[in-house]
């Protein structure tokens, strides 16, 4: 398929330069502690343009310089590049059917503190993830650069992001995401399907929910609500749905569910159809289809094979979310922290 | 979700020129004679940029420049630019379930010349694809950039595009493509979906295929066959299909297909598990679907309703390909083309 045919221009010195500061430090927020001499082969950047990359993350403090790692090489060895995780983090939230959750991240992906409650009933719910997200401000000084919430099924209050922004103290508004994509997002970039560019995430809560990545990018849709896979009907004169319709996945799958058997073809059978659909290269469960996968796998696979073509689901890896539970909250904070990797002086500055 | 964290360097000058040559030649393509002052304006370069990238082009006889149109407003009027139609094909060529089609395209999308004949039983497939397009050889002087060939299903011969190259006295494979992606591109690029940037093309031929643009890119899969929506089971207990399995959606429209409003229901139950899935912004029915689509508008949008959520098919487009049965020609010769409009100038030279 063509690329776009759109028009360039030679961009700035220094829009290049501030793309190389997030591309470094992206590469360390998602790979972790990287010697400068691995950050010059991966990036295809050289030596003295890593330098001083590093050097400029450094003095604003967005990464450590430290003590090599012995390579085991001869000459010198490269100095190891971390990310400053105390320093800077994000809020991140989910909206789950029966719970909250609350976390501050640091930068580089690690939870350094979370909070989950039950779900109110009524309208305490920004009330809630606020007071929860208020019990974790940093005591140490160090500033928050943002949060992101997620958030199950297409039904929800427009005005949540800005109205967590005011609550929270920000100055932009909260940005608010599919909790499927979200998860899908985590995974993507650092749980099971790390380097796999067409990928399926089934979040299973109240009903199932599929997080896209197509052509490495994460799927949104024509109006911004993800893909809806759970309401698939795959049985005409199936069980009722709570969406009004007869016979949706999620609605089979659910009907099932005294019988783990039953319930796992149901499974394979609308992941059948899924893979016919998008040929993934990977489908990851979590949620509560981790669990059903794990428990069903024989009949998951079976139906797989017996329904989805060859051509479709060869080569597809199938697995539970690496992630766990923490999949949504890290690709809340994957969305928080975007701002920052994009342009890393101007907003750690700001 | 985020762009990806590529690190860039400063593009030579001479690379953007090329793009932007690339930019200027791909825009009189796809929307026929423009004038100067709208390449300026749509392109966002400034006037004596364009002037000189149409120079160009000109002077490699890719484009003409003539009288300006009347603009009915004061000062200058602007020349018009338009492509070299006469001078510079493509080879596009199908193979469909019961027909081959050949046609030769000119720069900017026009069919010069074709040729339809039923699809030969047994190895004659690539013999009687080259003669077709053999008697298409364009008899004044000038020289075909490329060919490209869509194939419907997923089994074809691996070696084709080589032996139809070599056949044709190309200097490069014949490229291959999925019917329906091809479709596709081209309902996306000049037909009933432009502007669009999530598509779902149902063709219909002996069973359906899907051809998806997603975020304005063409989906290929993991595996490169594209999506294979024609065997969704939608119907645990329904027909045989001719892939091995049961309930599959074109089995279901196929049988049906005495009853004409029947099949229309079953073709509107797939299509609501696709608006689900996929959120699309429009739906193009192509093939034998074009019609069942026209006559069965009532079943076909009466099941959308039932069965789609709401939030999944607000502001979705239904309609038949513009480009009719040629929408898979002309995006076969879409991609043949696409070496040209990347690079104009060292293609037109080769």
């Amino acid at each position: 398929m063509p690329p776009e045919g759109d028009v360039v221009s030679v961009p700035h010195q220094e829009a290049v330069r501030r793309r190389n500061l997030g591309a470094v430090l992206r590469y360390v927020h998602l790979r972790g502690a990287t010697s400068r001499a691995e950050l010059t082969s991966e990036l295809g950047l050289n030596r003295s343009t890593i330098g001083a990359l590093a050097a400029e993350l450094t003095a604003v403090g967005l990464v450590h310089e430290g003590a090599p790692r012995a390579s085991g090489r001869a000459g010198r060895p490269s100095p190891v590049v971390r990310t400053n995780a105390a320093g800077f983090s994000a809020y991140a939230l989910t909206v789950e059917a029966g719970r909250l959750r609350a976390a501050r991240i640091g930068l580089g992906g690690d939870i350094l503190d979370s909070r989950t409650v039950a779900r109110p009933s009524g309208n305490d719910l920004t009330a809630t993830l606020t007071g929860l997200a208020r019990e974790l401000r940093p005591t140490d000084g160090s500033v928050p650069l943002g949060c992101a919430v997620a958030v199950v099924g297409t039904d929800r209050d427009p005005a949540l992001g800005e109205t967590l922004g005011e609550a929270l103290g920000l100055d932009h508004p909260v940005q608010v995401g599919n909790l499927a994509d979200l998860a899908a997002l985590a995974e993507h970039t650092r749980g099971a399907a790390v380097g796999v560019d067409d990928v399926i995430h089934l979040h299973g809560d109240d009903g199932i929910s599929a997080g896209l990545i197509i052509g490495g990018r994460g799927f949104t849709g024509h109006n911004g609500i993800g893909a809806q896979a759970g309401h698939m009907v795959v049985n005409p004169d199936g069980h009722p749905c709570r969406c009004g319709h007869r016979g949706c996945w999620e609605a089979e799958i659910s009907a099932a569910a005294g019988d783990r058997a039953r319930a796992a073809l149901w499974l394979g059978h609308g992941l059948a159809n899924l893979v016919n659909i998008l040929n993934p290269g990977a489908v990851v469960f979590g949620g509560t289809l981790a669990g059903l996968y794990r428990d069903g796998h024989d009949q998951v696979r079976g139906r797989l094979h017996a329904s989805a073509l060859p051509a479709c689901r060869a080569g597809l890896r199938l697995s539970v979310a690496l992630l766990g539970d923490d999949a949504p909250l890290i690709g809340a904070a994957e969305l928080a922290f975007e701002r920052l990797l994009s342009d890393p002086l101007n907003t750690a500055a700001a």
